[in-house]
């Protein structure tokens, strides 16, 4: 289907609300992993996250990588163990992690966002000492648990209107790195930020009733409520994690926090600039 | 019709380059008299421009009020007289012509403007001395010609992020006020500030070739074939001095200029905003 | 009687100390109404602000326009009702109240300060939503009761040196528009700024103890001998709502208010610029 | 003679051209040596300054002290040779000169202004490497020629409102430190500066076409008159020196130049405040 | 040897000059390759560069890596021709070139400047556009050919007191990515920003007369000289691109280029903060 | 001995902890009296000074000077009288202190520092009213109580890079003006500022147990302990009142305060920037 211009005017007027909302504010948007599934819907999540830098969203782009992580460690023939979900990451594994997560993953999103007209700057928490670790579990090596965030790197690049894309790589004092979950980094930067929102795309539409069963999609959760559905087993599995650290997020200030699929073509506009979200909304 | 989600979120990304290309520039617009039909098209007109503010445009708008001038005037039993289709302006009409642009046109767009959510500043030219003028021709009276424009108060305003509403009314160094002619002040004002677009909001589409076929509208021209146009009668009448201030904004280096029929809704959008214009772009 | 030179150079080393005082400070100046009596004294009180502004006082005029009002709507033949003193204001009575009093007198004492070189910008309640207000009574009709004031913008100009002007219109959400007491504004604008001081300009020399002696003025009350004064009688008719809101400054924080008579060449120089007031001084 | 208020208002406000004429402009005072006759009438000098300041003119203060100094080498018993109205200034008698221009004379007058109100800071030409100077005449010791002027402290005190004084000793790259003529560094740093005006406050009451007539004082001059008046012995012995650095001032740029009697109470504000000035100007 | 802390405070006291030098100064640095001999060498030079940062210097890291992408590439079996000394490139590699480069080099160098004190910002060409580049030889493949440099992602990281250090990845506009030559790109960035040094950190001591004769370096040359110790093939092999960078630094406006040898420890600090340089010095 | 550029070197970055450490704070040395033995001594302590400034410590010198004022007091054959230690001081040597601290002692230190490359400005207690004093004995005369201490022109001096240099003399609001303990107004303008140090330069290395042994030093005391030493008599005569200063500037929050000995070489660099301190330090 084709739009005409009076549409496409109607369309983008609609759209005054949210974008009157959003004005000025911090909003974090954890992006990664399962939701990158090919260049093109990269691309255009890249392009989305430019438009909402352009009309006035202070946007922090922090990402994962698993995918990419294996596909070099298994060029590199380094066989990788995992324990409950996690990489045993050894100090050869980390070097590695950090290598394609800010070399890699991190420059690919910042040029996408330089082809779409944005000014995006790739760091990690490594610069500036943004996000100092420690070790979680000496068996899982150097998964990294945060222990400080310094965000004056960030607020100075957002106050230059830069769009900061983080790779969630942690240091230690002794010189060690780690490897950071990106969704518990983001709940955590978007807390000390005092966020407006953190939305997490992931490959799942939201939290649904029936796992099985799109149409059981529960759009908004308080707190509370998501709590209790993790006790009662309704999110389960792999979104236990992820669950966990949108309710982290909330604690820590975040006014709201979405779960959204980030297969869906623009996404992220649909659920901050139209009138119904599409995944969900903790509160 | 309606639109899905997924429709509206294409519209937006569509949208990014023209965002992009007018980010942070300054737009000045003409509107007034004949586009001012109804309340329901100023509304919307002004949320446009609400719109346009917040995505990140530095707007000002310029209005003029024939219509309501005559209103009040009549009300108040006072004749007006035209010649060459300007208005005789004495002492007496030339204060309510104050009144009306800076009190009621002027006004009612600032309060439009803040009922959907946007920060408009009315001022006019004698404000900071924005508008110096002098007398054109002794047998108007107090219709002025501008012999200096101040824009220290535009650009101030504008640095905090206000949209400026400015009544064109002037001022002499001996206390008498004038009627300046909008269009001509909006083309001097946007030529000053360096404007990357003026657009006059009109009641017409456009230039026409045959202006009785909407059809033959000239979507494009340069200012020696604007010229040209005038002199070989294909532009005639009231559009004389409009499109001869659109040359005048182009020679004073705005960048493109625009006439567009400010009746069809959110014709600025389009204009602005959408990959075809809808009216005749000067350049 | 003709001064020479070192005459005057001892007057002004004398107006030295309370030059000093008022150094940088704010002060409201009420003016309108019976105190504007002819163009003569208009423009010599406006040349009087310019001399405080320039000598670095930041000083904001609001003002009223009751008799222009009547004027208009007289010549509009348009009859005007009072109940206890107020205007009853429909729709149609308060378009008219915004359009003499934003257009008309704020404009012309704008006109008037910038004559005398003072850069005056002129502006309404509805200038970027500044006053909201609602119905106070129903019988009144668009009489409006202060819900809320907004100073960004008085501040911002302030920031600029230019001499905000003000003119007591106030919005509501649905687009409303509403008559606001002046005096009311000035010390709720006073109060919100934490003036140094609030100068009333009236038509009476301050607070009589014998309404009929002026060699019975009060120079100095405190708000609790102002209450007396009230519930005693002294103190009565059209003064009372003038005193109130002088008290309701002073409750909001003002150090100093002042009811001086504004028919008195130079009153407000005397008043802050020399060793004795001429009026009333609440403190 | 008394005043009363209505009269010092009238004053006040025929001051406001004059006041609005300098505002934010800088203005160089010299002052010192011979017009510095009594404590009383230094007191009355520094309270106009403040006065100055205090209206928003950049004063700055630049001062000599030769009775001072003569008064303090005397009670040191240290004998002064002059030649051709110069002092011969050996490296002893330089370090009194120092210390009895930027430790008595300057914190006197700092201290006065300080007492009136206003903020002064003391400061000497070797502060910050301000007057960078070399010996002129091997026979005269340390009387030192300017060979530079640095003024970014000036600056810095002024964008902060202070009131620099200024003792004019200068330094050169081997430690010596020199006696510099107050008026020519008052002229030059006016030139650099970009002063609006200089005044140099001296024992007389200007340039008089016949010295010992009053009532044939000079009231203006250009660079060329001076000049001639020079060449052609109307000006005369000690005045010729004063005379060539107000013609420098002028020709480095400074818009104008006084020379006025300080012993007159309140000269400098009747020469700057009033209507008709009291002295000599350059231009 | 020990030194006492009086000998210590003699060295401090003896690096004033050269320290005021470089205050508030530019300087870039580059460093990699074969200088990046062993970590603990490596250590050492981001401590010296923390030093410098510290007193006061800007100072921009500019590193390569070669040494680590053969590394890598080797690891991953992936073969890689060179062509008179440059790798030829194909799109495999070029990511994997800016994989080692932005996500391990320079992630490493700035974990080291951060646990020595520093704040480091790691960002590469693609980051906020700075490096735009094309293709030099098809043959080449993705090797860069500089076409433009934005510097003001490194201005604003400098305001703030960043250490930037930059890996020096290119980009296009159809979203490929380059290998740059780390000489090369460190020359233009010298120039661009109006550096006051560029210090090239090699693995031999400067330009030597004889290349086998220690004692026979050059210790200053200017362009002149030194493009005809190349054209006398004095200058030879890998060392003539060194050099045309130097050159080309010295042309676009760097004041002073310095080649040195980083395998000496402090190689730096000896060549900037004392009284005798260790390596060549072009000016 | 000589040190090569290596070792030189290698001293350098052995001070990047103690020039982290100071980076950005302020230090408050007070110097004079005995500590300035010799013209030599001077210029090295400057040295030190401006080295400390260009690493990026915010410093503030406060000296005093009472062997200059005897001098002066000598040679002017006025006789000066001591009560416990202390000056009595008549108006006329109240304004002899004055002279000799504000334009002798401290315009050299300030032309010393400029020598070095320095930036200094020469303030006194009475520079826009920085020292409020009054008499704390009518039999001392003028010497002076502080009761005040305005701090906003040594921030703005520092705000601008420049080095204050201060004279502690005092004034009150009657013109008087008071010589000033300068350990004693050293460690108010240190407390007020929140100071990171004040450094004492004295002519004893310290405190010692025993008075007579230097081996006896004691190297670091906290608040209680210095003042038990005070009370059993470890610490007497002169030293009481020097220790009272140090205590007293800990209570009002200096981080650290040290008593050096000024006659040694650098001792300030030596005790600041070396891994050992030389005197005692106060905690």
């Amino acid at each position: 289907m084709e739009f005409n211009n009076a549409q496409r005017a109607e369309v983008l007027i609609n759209a005054l609300p949210y974008i009157k909302k959003y004005n000025n504010k911090i909003v974090v948007i954890k992006y990664g992993g399962n939701a990158m599934v090919n260049e093109e819907l990269k691309k255009s999540v890249m392009r989305d996250i430019v438009l909402l830098s352009l009309i006035g969203i202070k946007v922090i782009v922090v990402h994962g990588g698993g995918p990419e992580i294996t596909e070099v460690l298994t060029k590199m023939k380094i066989k990788t163990e995992f324990k409950n979900g996690l990489r045993v990451t050894n100090r050869e594994t980390a070097e590695i992690v950090q290598m394609v997560l800010s070399g890699k993953v991190n420059k690919d999103l910042v040029n996408l966002i330089g082809n779409s007209g944005g000014n995006a700057v790739g760091i990690s928490g490594v610069d500036c000492g943004m996000i100092e670790a420690k070790m979680k579990d000496t068996e899982l090596g150097y998964v990294g648990e945060i222990i400080n965030i310094k965000t004056n790197l960030i607020r100075d690049l957002l106050e230059k209107n830069y769009i900061p894309v983080i790779s969630t790589v942690g240091f230690d004092k002794n010189g060690n790195i780690y490897n950071i979950n990106a969704d518990t980094a983001a709940a955590r930067i978007a807390g000390e930020l005092g966020a407006e929102s953190l939305v997490a795309m992931t490959d799942v539409i939201g939290i649904l009733e029936d796992v099985n069963n799109p149409d059981t999609l529960i759009t908004k959760v308080n707190v509370s409520y998501a709590d209790r559905l993790i006790r009662e087993g309704v999110i389960s599995g792999g979104m236990i994690p992820k669950v966990e650290c949108c309710i982290e997020a909330i604690r820590r200030g975040v006014k709201k926090v979405f779960i959204i699929d980030g297969k869906i073509p623009h996404a992220i506009l649909m659920e901050m600039l139209t009138n119904e979200g599409i995944g969900t909304m903790f509160v």
